[in-house]
């Protein structure tokens, strides 16, 4: 086996992938000119791969990107996305919104329409205003460019209630050649997998078949962006879409046993973790990062729904957000997570504090436990004690400025 | 075919069952001389029923009680109930203590510790001050009373973050006899199905053998109990316990097919029904109460589903409580529900308004849907269009107010 290293670049965007030019700009979408429109683009023909929600109600841009990556996986140049308006529950004229989306960006960049896809999101239920959008694709086109600024500029028009923008790059070496992944997400509320959780998009420049491609999209977003949750709710537009438009200086990835294909993947998982990640501690109105661990289960998929039961307990998400040192509300969520457990065989820790152990309270220290609720991050781990298996998720508080956002902003 | 006539009691308590004695008292488990233990005694032995979590850490009292009920159906006489400490999560030494607290009871009324059962709610993981409980169970055995307000006093010394009591009492006349059914309940938060989903106690006259009890207890619940939700929280204790002293003057109920089968049976589920949309109006924060009715659906099943995703999500809730006639998220929840819906034969109501129609806006007045969330009372109809069946799920919206109580309060 050869080494793979894999490097974080500072300050990158989509377009520290060589190759691929993007913009962001402001179409009225948004209220007081704020930018509510991405374009990415690659010149170059991209491979694409992508992972929708699995919403009955899917949305008109994810009824679309997935008839044409049907029948186009080799030939993609690019995507527009836009915010303010998630053009899902549009019915037929949502459709026809989508269409005339990509065919303009196409258009206006040369290329077949068969090349483009698109992304919304925002409020589910009202048309595309299609004359901004239409107007947002001609400037965006105008406007891209190669910068890092294009792709910053990107990362902010797909924001909805997000706070700051969610931006990652990394540089993938291997004896086999080097490639760059850059990646973008937004998402902030109806965030819970099952999916891809909320828009993602991932330029590379790695060299790789469609099939490939898309087995390792579909496994990394199965270990990043399936495994955060902030309230719970499956929106109707998650997607995860990568275009790899190959022009690194490597072997094409054939083969999921090449070490090119494994580098691939742990860079693609690493770019993926990490938005993820970024879109918990954004999650809306969250005060806290909690990570929870749940080992000795007897599958992942078991360790999964324990530590997902405990993620979306209200009860759980209320106590971190108040400090609260309520490990028995911790208890209670696997109790009834559908996972058969021992009562008398489990254990929980907070930190390092053990507060859990067969069926008792062990190391009650409320003092520390406050202490270790009052950081930005908060460790949960809970071992099973009836396996090897373990996952972790991730998740945020749940606070009263989540309630406010939620009872006023129209999704 | 007789008729049968159900009349509610007025101001109606577990005393209103002839035969029933009860008390509320305050130990000294909760702060400021709040009642805290409550007894419910019938000199007569009664036959019971009862309904336990399915959450996997089951507290000491429901470990306990489930025991002594697959020895003993017949001499019941009673039960402590406490609130301010779960007796959860507390090992060898909270089953101890649930046998103490249930001799303590039994010794004082002169009848056999197998007689007598234990509730708790309150804080998961603290050990019952046995001081203060066997202090309390002594004053309740000594106060207790056939009086209305020995039965009000019971329920409130029963509450936890309720604002008030829970009560109800039918008088069910039938053909075959008359008979009384009271019940009383607590619950606000960590109320989600798969059981009782809180403590309810029951208390009937009718002549019921102990397997149709259980069958009607069973039946009741899943309609009535079941069938809320405030947080989706399954909590480690809920029961519902049912005693029946059999004094009304009727023939007894041996056959799931008699009359008077199908007579208690109605009562009793009319009777949790009540307290089940009492628990939700007083559900922890809540500002509106929620009913959600799925038809069209292809199972009973599936409608319970499909409406169960709706009334769990925090953006349907939130959305209700900022009164945000974002009827996009009542479509998202149906989409994620897990039942296969086609979009195109979905319509959904907020009170008489149609709101979405085979796959798009429909009536959209948002004047009127505003208009219609402002009353304390939100009527959701989601029609699948895919089969004959229906099924109506409770629950309240999500309000800043139930942070502010869940980020302090320890349960």
């Amino acid at each position: 086996m050869s080494t793979v290293q894999i490097q974080v670049i500072p300050d990158g965007s989509i377009t520290s992938t060589p190759g691929f030019e993007a913009a962001g700009v402001a179409c009225g979408l948004k209220a007081g000119g704020a930018l509510d429109l991405a374009l990415a683009y690659s010149p170059q023909p991209c491979v694409g791969a992508a992972v929708f929600t699995t919403n009955a109600f899917r949305a008109a841009p994810v009824l679309y990107d997935e008839k044409l990556l049907g029948r186009n996986r080799l030939n993609l140049h690019g995507v527009v996305i836009n915010s303010g308006c998630a053009n899902a529950c549009t019915g037929a004229q949502g459709l026809r919104d989508a269409a005339a989306t990509a065919a303009a960006a196409a258009s206006h960049l040369g290329i077949d329409p068969s090349g483009f896809m698109v992304m919304s999101t925002g409020v589910i239920g009202m048309p595309l205003p299609m004359d901004k959008v239409l107007a947002g694709v001609v400037e965006a086109a105008a406007q891209r460019s190669h910068s890092l600024d294009a792709g910053h500029s990107a990362a902010r028009a797909i924001m909805t209630t997000d706070t700051r923008p969610k931006e990652v790059a990394l540089r993938v070496t291997t004896s086999d050649g080097e490639f760059t992944i850059a990646g973008m997400a937004k998402g902030a509320g109806m965030i819970h997998p099952n999916m891809a959780t909320m828009l993602c998009l991932v330029t590379t420049d790695v060299r790789v078949e469609p099939a490939p491609a898309q087995k390792a999209l579909r496994h990394a977003v199965d270990g990043s962006l399936n495994m955060v949750t902030v309230d719970g709710d499956t929106s109707t537009n998650d997607t995860a879409l990568l275009l790899a438009n190959g022009l690194a200086s490597m072997r094409p990835i054939h083969s999921l046993r090449s070490t090119a294909y494994h580098a691939f993947l742990a860079g693609l998982t690493q770019t993926l973790t990490m938005l993820a990640k970024a879109i918990v501690r954004d999650g809306e109105g969250a005060t806290r990062f909690v990570e929870i661990t749940v080992s000795g289960a007897r599958t992942p998929i078991e360790a999964k729904q324990a530590a997902m039961s405990v993620a979306r307990s209200l009860l759980v998400k209320t106590a971190i957000y108040g400090q609260n040192a309520n490990w028995g509300r911790i208890i209670c969520a696997v109790g009834y997570s559908g996972v058969p457990v021992d009562p008398g065989s489990v254990r929980v820790w907070l930190g390092d504090l053990e507060l859990f152990r067969r069926g008792e309270p062990y190391e009650v220290d409320e003092a520390r436990a406050r202490e270790l609720l009052a950081r930005p991050e908060v460790p949960i781990h809970i071992d099973l004690g009836q396996g090897d298996s373990r996952g972790t998720v991730w998740t945020c508080d749940l606070s009263h400025r989540y309630v406010d956002i939620n009872a006023h902003y129209r999704t």
